[in-house]
């Protein structure tokens, strides 16, 4: 088939393993300037935004490029609560997978088989692209939902017809209308993840993407990607050590000084772009602690300062967005191993937005290898080996 | 979550779109000479391989690095045997997948799906993912031909526990066992078709695989990118014309000047890697006129090289592997939808092997974007937009 390839003939070659430091793309969705500690979805800082949006704007922003206006919002909003309920396959195949399947894994078999009951999957317009974007963000959040409830054995809870994003997922998690303070934290988090630049698996749907293949195969597999504990997962790490050192009765200051004594690395400290506080990590750690309140639950909130303060005493490093992420999942009684896929829930925005983006102005994405194995072999035949 | 970006300031800057022309790793897995013409496997030239050994030797060559002996060889094939019956679960859910749905859709979601029910999805132990490799090898086939039965309104026919991948499939598919010339024809079609260097499904599933997900995951990816037409689907376009030309009565060399001299694409033909005759079509050739005169079939066959001659004589342009591939296949009875999943079903061997030298020594692959958007917006109420 059409398999395309760099000859080695090509008259530039230049090699990067792992391809850093090279650029592969242009791109109007985000960016990201880890010096001044800047994340701006197109051409809006994340701190505008997370003050004075809502996540369902903002999907909307990284879509169209702008932010709609209150008929535009009211529009896609309609279409979000039209889009929510699954299949009855998707359903079924929620409830027929195992109760201890890796839920990352249950997501991308669900968003793949999201496809066979889409008439437009393999319509490559803008405009049914578009609606599968708003489609999957719809449907992504009941998916979650559903499997957290089946594995448990309660049975799932339908979306309603009113209500935003953040609202109808506490909502069909837990069978219980959210209060104000959670809806709005859990909206700020999903706001803060929707988009981060080329990641690896915004990176994988574009690749994906690049052969004109359709949006529920790019997303199957930029879903496998977050999966990958070297991209999504981190913040399941810090709630696992807020939890050590609540249920231990250590004193935190102390438990993250003799874990730092024994060079074991402290999670949720630091990233290789920001080299100052991860702006999201500043503003979820505001919306925490107002959530703390609400639930007059300061303990995660409390213990999560402390730690804070302690790495930056001895090792002058900030914390990043997992950090106060993990805590507020928690008080909003979301289990653990359902984080990266809420962060699904909030990026698929984001991939979306790329894919659109990709589809403008397409060219495959392909860098080649260098072969540094055996020649000359010739084949002896089986019985002299 | 660790999310990881070049930043602006790092040291060497290179800027690729689509990364034409960047090495993005080294490779002992196969090499392309497309001015010579070469295909090589672990240091064997695909003529040699093609001719002196069969798919199962070809798998372990590829995912171990050496040929198999006799003993190595029975012990594969006796996993491969052992592993090709399906999980209820996935048989059931290719049982309710629509009839019309896009069979490298219902592919992706099968696959996707058999993490779920394989415990050691998420053992990254070499020995375990060398298991999954020789799993996926075994189960892809039997997905395809039960799903293609299905939704034909038959029954699913299981695999026999004797005969090798390629005798195995045309079975499941049929329900008849093949001939000697059909299982060694689409064996060697296996062969052609096992591995193709970092094409952009191979990419992707390394892409995954770099964030240390799970094999699943990563497969599921390069199923997804495979499905898109600039990658694989070229030999469903040249099948097409083979039967336009037929049921049109038409002379084929009248046929394709006409093509021409209005500046269509004839597809089967050109390879951006190949400069010269691609190797694996000449091989295909071969087999293929061996296989036409088994079923007394020489039609197809003979209108192929009808073409190819006038293809060379007009524009001097040679056949590639999809040319030769369309006509086997159509002879086989399979239907042209299910040509891009067999590619599947072959590449998983090159898709595997790459992952399991991806793991050996790990990096994430994650290039970056240059923002050309907007800047310093500020948001203003919705009420004012």
């Amino acid at each position: 088939m059409q398999e395309t390839q760099t000859s080695s003939a090509a008259p530039q070659r230049i090699k990067s393993r792992g391809l850093e430091g090279v650029v592969a793309l242009d791109t109007e969705v985000s960016k990201i300037d880890g010096q001044k500690g800047l994340l701006i979805y197109r051409g809006y800082d994340i701190d505008d935004l997370a003050s004075n949006t809502r996540f369902e704007e903002v999907a909307y922003l990284l879509w169209k490029g702008q932010l709609p206006n209150q008929q535009q919002l009211d529009e896609l909003n309609a279409q979000l609560r039209a889009e929510r309920a699954l299949p009855p396959f998707v359903l079924d195949l929620l409830r027929q997978a195992p109760e201890d399947a890796n839920p990352m894994a249950v997501l991308q078999t669900a968003v793949a088989s999201l496809a066979l009951f889409d008439s437009e999957a393999d319509d490559m317009s803008p405009e049914a692209n578009y609606r599968k974007s708003v489609r999957l963000t719809a449907r992504i959040p009941t998916i979650i939902a559903a499997y957290d409830r089946l594995r448990k054995g309660q049975e799932p809870v339908a979306p309603l017809d009113r209500g935003s994003t953040a609202f109808n997922f506490v909502y069909m998690l837990n069978g219980e209308e959210p209060g104000e303070q959670a809806e709005r934290v859990f909206d700020a988090a999903l706001v803060l993840h929707a988009e981060h630049g080329l990641n690896a698996s915004t990176f994988t749907a574009r690749v994906i993407g690049s052969t004109l293949s359709d949006m529920y195969s790019a997303i199957a597999g930029a879903i496998g990607a977050l999966k990958g504990p070297l991209h999504g997962g981190a913040n399941i790490e810090v709630m696992k050590m807020l939890l050590e050192i609540d249920s231990s009765g250590a004193d935190a200051a102390q438990y993250v000084k003799e874990k730092l004594d024994r060079k074991e690395k402290i999670m949720g400290f630091g990233h290789r772009v920001y080299k100052t506080f991860d702006p999201r990590a500043r503003i979820l750690r505001e919306t925490s602690e107002d959530l703390a309140e609400e639930r007059g639950q300061r303990k995660w909130y409390d213990l999560s300062v402390q730690i804070m303060d302690t790495v930056k005493a001895e090792k002058n490093l900030d914390p990043n967005v997992d950090f106060f992420s993990a805590s507020v999942y928690y008080m909003l009684g979301i289990d653990t191993d359902l984080y990266t896929p809420i962060f699904a829930l909030a990026r698929i925005t984001g991939w979306t937005a790329h894919l659109l983006e990709q589809w403008e102005d397409n060219r495959l994405i392909r860098p080649s290898a260098d072969y540094v194995g055996k020649m000359d072999l010739t084949v002896t035949p089986i019985k002299q080996r």
